[in-house]
């Protein structure tokens, strides 16, 4: 049986950080209709939870059409929680916002009430990162903040700090997505998540080893500590994603018929 | 792709340390009868391997009837290779066989034509593991030494060195299979086959992490190095194997669709 965070935290009735860990599948489409017709076709298979990853759309600068996706997207998506996250592109994000667009893109999706989670770069600025916490928490909405590494997966001590700074810097989940260059990565960052689980970190985590080699990790990551994995629903967000019937197929293995059909 | 063995072995047309890794099924039935059932049974799902677990065997002080067992099995089985395992009790043995019977049925199972690989625990005495290994080299049987615990998990570079310990002593296959108390020594286990592998260990490998907790290692062991992970057939010889069926599905997500059928 996986230890379970010590401080779980419930979003539309799913448990993060208990006995099992969750599904989340990633929204990618470019295109209004086509972003609609996505979130339609993965909702009907009934994830834990979405993620719109806004900076994959094009219209991502202008706020009024944002606003009135994720208007579109709730409506679509019923009870299903959402994260909102306009990925950093030197973090892996999918095309440049300026930090102004951002921020205000942001602040109007968490006060929509659309949204019931924000991912955050620790790499932001503090400025940018209390304003966003500040906001977050006054309106009840849950903080992801995060760091991602495309090209290296840097020491166990560095992933542990990391995860724990995400917590000190108020954080209701931490997050780390990192590059193994061979298998000896991907045990570093399985061993980084049993450390930060065990030891100092209280919240729910999500970490994930990237790539080919770290595809282990979205399956037998919750073993080990992590809360969350990121599958692909029609298309991947980041490299290594499993599809989402192969993560229920092996999830059901390791933590138990729930996860079957 | 997980890293191949630097030196391969086939056996009956079977590459061990190969691209993927091979499943075996164990033979564990207390009467002949119900063995040969049991063969046929499992024979008939096509496993990589079986094992025959004469310790579990009500005959295996009587060494011709082992033999006319034997002579049934092979008829049965086909060109499945065989592992012949005696295995002692204080290291998981399902009885106490006394030392010299032990040796006569070693030996002339090996004669007998119908054995493909014997398993020889590393902590019998000297003469003994030199009696097998030279009539096993003589004789083209493969052999495997083996260091099983199932009271914990020893450090990293105990285990790294068992099985570098069994290749010194001769084996064709070094093998190891150690408890478990949580996710940190299953992580430890995972983290000596790497090592192993890429590091002062030529021969393949056979590395578990038992128990519940370490089911993960079955599963997905071979990407760390484990050359052979063994699933229950009818019934399990150890704790935490998986059923075939379970194993194959597993293996078709981690290695390829070479396991689905």
């Amino acid at each position: 049986m996986r230890q379970q965070s010590r401080k779980q935290i419930t979003v539309r009735g799913k448990v993060v950080g208990g006995t099992r860990p969750l599904i989340c599948l990633p929204l990618v489409a470019r295109e209004m209709a086509a972003l609609c017709h996505e979130a339609s076709e993965l909702a009907a298979l009934q994830p834990d939870m979405l993620e719109w990853r806004v900076d994959a759309f094009s219209g991502a600068e202008d706020v009024a059409l944002c606003l009135s996706v994720l208007h579109e997207l709730r409506a679509i998506i019923g009870e299903i929680p959402l994260i909102f996250t306009c990925r950093l592109d030197r973090e892996g994000g999918l095309q440049h916002l300026r930090q102004e667009s951002r921020l205000t893109l942001l602040l109007r999706a968490m006060e929509s009430g659309y949204v019931d989670l924000v991912d955050i770069e620790l790499c932001n600025e503090r400025e940018f990162i209390e304003k966003i916490g500040a906001r977050a928490k006054a309106l009840g909405v849950k903080l992801i903040f995060s760091y991602h590494n495309f090209h290296e997966t840097p020491g166990k001590e560095f992933l542990a700090a990391k995860l724990a700074e995400a917590e000190k810097t108020g954080a209701d989940i931490a997050k780390i997505a990192v590059m193994p260059k061979d298998y000896h990565d991907v045990l570093t960052l399985l061993s980084a998540t049993n450390t930060a689980r065990n030891g100092q970190v209280g919240i729910p985590i999500i970490t994930i080893s990237m790539g080919e080699a770290g595809r282990i990790s979205r399956l037998a990551g919750g073993l080990f500590g992590s809360d969350i994995t990121f599958g692909a629903g029609r298309e991947s967000s980041a490299p290594g994603q499993m599809a989402f019937h192969e993560l229920k197929t092996g999830m059901a293995l390791l933590y138990g018929k729930e996860y079957q059909r």
